[in-house]
């Protein structure tokens, strides 16, 4: 086991009508700001809710917080809080929605060029607005831990940053808050939470055994229950297990004291920033390939992850870690999500463009053993044409 | 999967050498008490490990916390804490140490009588004094979670208190200070985690994976390592694993969303009150007659139990049930650790006392049921005999 630093501090309160009680975890008298995305939460009666907890605070909203949220309109929440202060941020909505409430957070008591929060990966960070969120897309993690990722339109740069001073105060995580969530959404979840423990767990073995039968535990919840919230919409047990796999999948315990992967995750992100493409199926279409291309450097773990999650004990060692490979693109695909390139429309020759962000960005050697150069990028997104 | 909160806000610095990076973590200036037990620490050279990392600190000593931390002793502490003040107090030891630092560090502050704070389980504390421990005897994960066990001489009760005050700030987990443990506290530390697990998970299914399969993966790793840390004095994976998982046995997080037992503690504690036989083996002799007992309230739990940590999917329900009870018994065995009352001179006849004691302490309503009577733990001890 590696050494490692642990602290998660976020309070979580999971379960039904846990909404109700977050008047008593917001300081008495806050003026709080209220962000989210699209206005989802408005037709599903979620703001109505969380203002109707909130009854005796004063109220202010920022809406319209999209999908791998922009520099540009976070900032003009920023210039919104400056002109009318808060004491607390509450984000209702999904990863979209708390890591640009993250950024916010941050910015809006930054002294200089608020970009530099994204330059410097967030060491620049001195200070933050207090905030907490009420999840309602498990997805990303972003409900319990300190990071966020934003994207810069004008520079097609999609990039990540985060800082101890960025863990919300609470966050609520309502199972049925969720029944209403389009299958894709629910999918794109799954997807994203498998793939964040894949990037703590199939690296190389430093025996660290609590923490791999945890990620083996998150992955076989994903699987198990994964299909069925799409099968049945309001069951709550698979809806609670999935919200739950999600959190912990990126809440810092499993990779604390193992090596961590996240090439997957820096592609992706490139994939998305200059095609939209949403943030899960790039890492569908990510995964698979750069599996196989890194099938010796994770050999063991692979062997491993083969044998506790697909059950795979019969032949040669590169037959079993094919299959298990080829079992994961399976799961992606029966959970409705393309694992190829051309599914989205992405053809060959973008390639070349994709690995050339990646170079600008400064991503040249990715992976658990800062291997992974634009060399190798390049072969793992051409098996995903 | 049950309503839950969860706030665990104790940071963990695990590993090699971490002790060196404590002054770090103490605000500069603080006056620092420093509370151990027996003395241990000073010839295995941790205390000089601490002193030397807390060189500039204003630093003063309290040791002679015995085994299950007296009252009485503890008083004494606060007495000298009254006389001379400090800012924060560092606990260096096993799990004794560390409940007694959290008696003192609440009583010390506490305005009326410090006995309530055990007759109110720890409800009346409303401040404590900042605490951090530096962890020499994985066990009780006492290191990470905010309750304690204290024990009254004078009135031979062993009774537990808890407040989120009490959560450690900081806690150094070097596997290394372990090598030097004698095999009978390793041994009682692998217990002592394993039941923590049991009380969490061997109860009645509410299909919470993620903690189903959090519990397991402790129990796999404590049967895998337990026995080679007897075995193997100086292999530092091993003692990792052990002392992760003793610590993510009782921070709150397998729990959390799942009943809770708990009976095979409460009449441990009266066990160990009475008879002076130390916490773990008193949790050996009752969790084997506990689940016997409570076979058919427990039966889907134990089915599962039986498959996914002891490979058994052979027979009758019943005939599986009781080979994992058997085969639970044995691994107390294997490391040491009698499982019948007569092991440590307990005869039949002390039972009625045992039982009388948790009457006394209105511990009449035991388990995840609140249906474990006096009736029900007289037998479960008379299939200890």
């Amino acid at each position: 086991m590696l050494n490692f630093t642990f602290r998660n501090p976020t309070k979580i309160l999971f379960g039904k009508n846990r909404i109700e009680e977050i008047n008593k975890e917001i300081p008495a008298g806050s003026k709080v700001l209220i962000t989210y995305g699209g206005g989802s939460i408005k037709s599903t009666g979620t703001l109505a809710k969380v203002k109707k907890a909130l009854s005796g605070f004063e109220l202010s909203e920022f809406g319209g917080i999209e999908p791998n949220p922009s520099y540009e309109t976070l900032m003009k929440c920023v210039e919104q809080i400056k002109a009318t202060p808060v004491d607390f941020i509450l984000a209702v909505g999904g990863g979209s929605v708390i890591d640009g409430t993250k950024f916010i957070a941050a910015a809006t008591l930054y002294s200089g060029d608020p970009w530099e929060i994204l330059t410097s990966f967030g060491s620049k960070i001195k200070e933050a607005l207090p905030f907490a969120t009420i999840l309602t897309l498990p997805a990303t993690g972003s409900e319990m831990n300190s990071g966020a990722v934003i994207t810069n339109r004008a520079l097609h740069a999609k990039l990540p940053f985060g800082s101890p001073l960025l863990y919300p105060v609470f966050s609520v995580l309502d199972p049925e808050v969720t029944y209403t969530l389009p299958d894709s959404q629910i999918s794109n979840g799954v997807v994203d939470a498998f793939v964040h423990v894949t990037e703590q767990y199939l690296t190389y073995p430093v025996d660290a055994k609590v923490q791999d039968r945890f990620a083996e535990g998150l992955l076989l919840t994903l699987i198990e229950d994964g299909p069925k919230a799409l099968l049945d919409r309001e069951n709550y047990e698979v809806r609670s297990n999935l919200m739950w796999s999600a959190t912990m999948a990126l809440n810092g315990l499993i990779g604390s004291g193992t090596p961590q992967d996240w090439a997957t995750h820096m592609i992706g992100h490139e994939i998305t920033a200059l095609h939209g493409v949403d943030h899960a199926r790039t890492l569908a279409i990510v995964l698979p390939s750069l599996l196989k291309v890194r099938k010796l450097e994770k050999k063991e773990k692979l062997l491993q992850y083969g044998e506790r999650i697909w059950g795979i004990t019969e032949g040669s060692e590169d037959e079993r870690i094919d299959l298990a490979i080829k079992k994961t693109g399976d799961f992606f695909k029966s959970m409705g999500i393309g694992i190829k390139l051309s599914d989205y429309g992405i053809l060959a020759e973008d390639i070349q463009t994709i690995v050339g962000q990646l170079k600008d960005h400064g991503m040249v050697k990715l992976g658990e053993k800062k291997d992974i150069t634009p060399e190798v990028v390049e072969q793992i997104l051409k098996l995903s044409v």
